[in-house]
């Protein structure tokens, strides 16, 4: 079972709920974040609460709690959660929002909700054999915060789903962003490219940057589609997916269709960062 | 106290609360409308019911409920808010969002909310003076469909009264769409045009291009910001502010700066056509 915070109050998830008048529920003004715990220990807090205080900020949403209170938090839900049987390492999700408002349109206090949830891996099989990405022609509005708007990619599953892929990646005008939930790099012999703007600047990028360091070089620039016809590799990052390798982007196969020794190396590395967290 | 509805309950409305894992609240996955009641009947009913269903068609969301079992639940809500103390004349808020989610991000069965409010009458004086709203270079995503994405003015609300303004007016690359939750008018001679994309088709819009036909030549249309500086009046419909003047735009005073003669009339005819509802 799962613990999670609302508002001052720790319950089992699935006794927490929100009154209709919320506004993330009424107005989509919302907020989120979304982290694991390594040997029960909070992945990269420090850049995951830096993050949270920008997005709120952006949002003009007051963040009721300190960081320290709040990771005395995390380490209660994590103690309550394994306690009632859950695995030792699990996933956080932070949910702030506009909080109850008596016209459904005026902020009065933000909401906030801090899940704990079990951690979905990517299948093992995707990691060998890299997955399908399709275009789409698609920038999310205010990119840089964390907001709760996925619209797009639960709008076009069914898309996703018949042309055999995974999820989408946003291109528009022919420069490319971020898939819908992750970000993206291309390999190209010894450089490692990665969009720079009009994406949400992941931590998983961050951590993947900044170990890739010392055996590439690293370019953080606009990133056009033209670009993949003669990329090596292609991959992408997420605190879930971690490294894992696209092969094939609409019709396009990316180098010789399989994962390239490059996304294998980074994944290792993270692997071991992770691994001694 | 009002009543609401929530997938086949009906209760008080603070007493319904929406789990955690649902999709609107965690990915901003919902759509909604909106509307008022008259002598104690859903003012334009059929119109309604029909966005709704086509908005619902355009997020891939099934209805639970057919046209006439929700009509009767309408009923309910109006005979149990009234039996409780709630004024003969309500709003209905429905709330369609993607349901809960195991993984965060797959439909599996959309939850329905129907809830009953007390109406929020636009300020006498506003019709009097008229109101002043400021521009915005945004335009909603999917703006013809009512999801329940408003993050923008929520993000604007500071702007807006900075300027001592009551609305946004979108504009996009001069082209003007609507205001943040109505439909926008200008009238010039014996013309009244609104804008033809890029909208919410508003209810109280084709109302009002209904009532307008046999005094107005209606054109709708793209409206640029430059057929603002000549236009003789303008005002915004909507189901909570019918016909409402709007006498300045930005820093550009409309017409003369009073409440012109054919807003007031539009006005008058939309309070008769209500009256006798």
């Amino acid at each position: 079972m799962h613990y999670g915070y609302f508002n001052g109050t720790i319950a089992p998830t699935d006794q927490l709920a929100v009154g209709v008048t919320d506004l993330a529920l009424l107005r989509g003004y919302g907020l989120f974040d979304y982290f694991l715990t390594y040997n029960g220990r909070p992945f990269q807090w420090d850049w995951y609460w830096e993050r949270f205080q920008n997005s709120a900020t952006r949002m003009h949403l007051p963040l009721p709690l300190g960081k320290n209170e709040t990771y005395a938090i995390l380490m209660d839900l994590i103690e309550r959660s394994v306690g009632a049987g859950a695995a030792s390492d699990m996933a956080f999700r932070f949910v702030m929002t506009g909080g109850y408002s008596a016209d459904s349109i005026s902020i009065e206090r933000p909401n906030l909700l801090i899940l704990t949830e079990p951690i979905h891996p990517v299948p093992t099989v995707q990691y060998e054999q890299g997955i399908k990405v399709i275009l789409d022609e698609y920038v999310r509005e205010m990119a840089e915060v964390k907001s709760t708007d996925y619209k797009r990619v639960i709008l076009m599953a069914q898309a996703i789903r018949s042309a055999g892929a995974s999820d989408l990646l946003y291109q528009k005008g022919g420069e490319i962003s971020e898939l819908s939930r992750s970000n993206f790099f291309i390999v190209k012999g010894d450089k490692l490219v990665t969009p720079s703007r009009y994406i949400l600047h992941g931590i998983t990028r961050r951590t993947i940057m900044q170990l890739a360091q010392s055996d590439f070089q690293v370019e953080e620039r606009p990133l056009l589609l033209s670009e993949l016809y003669d990329a090596d590799e292609a991959f992408t990052t997420s605190s879930t997916k971690k490294v894992l390798p696209i092969t094939q982007i609409g019709d396009l196969t990316i180098g010789d269709g399989y994962v390239g020794p490059k996304s294998k190396f980074l994944l290792e590395r993270f692997n071991e960062l992770v691994k001694n967290w």
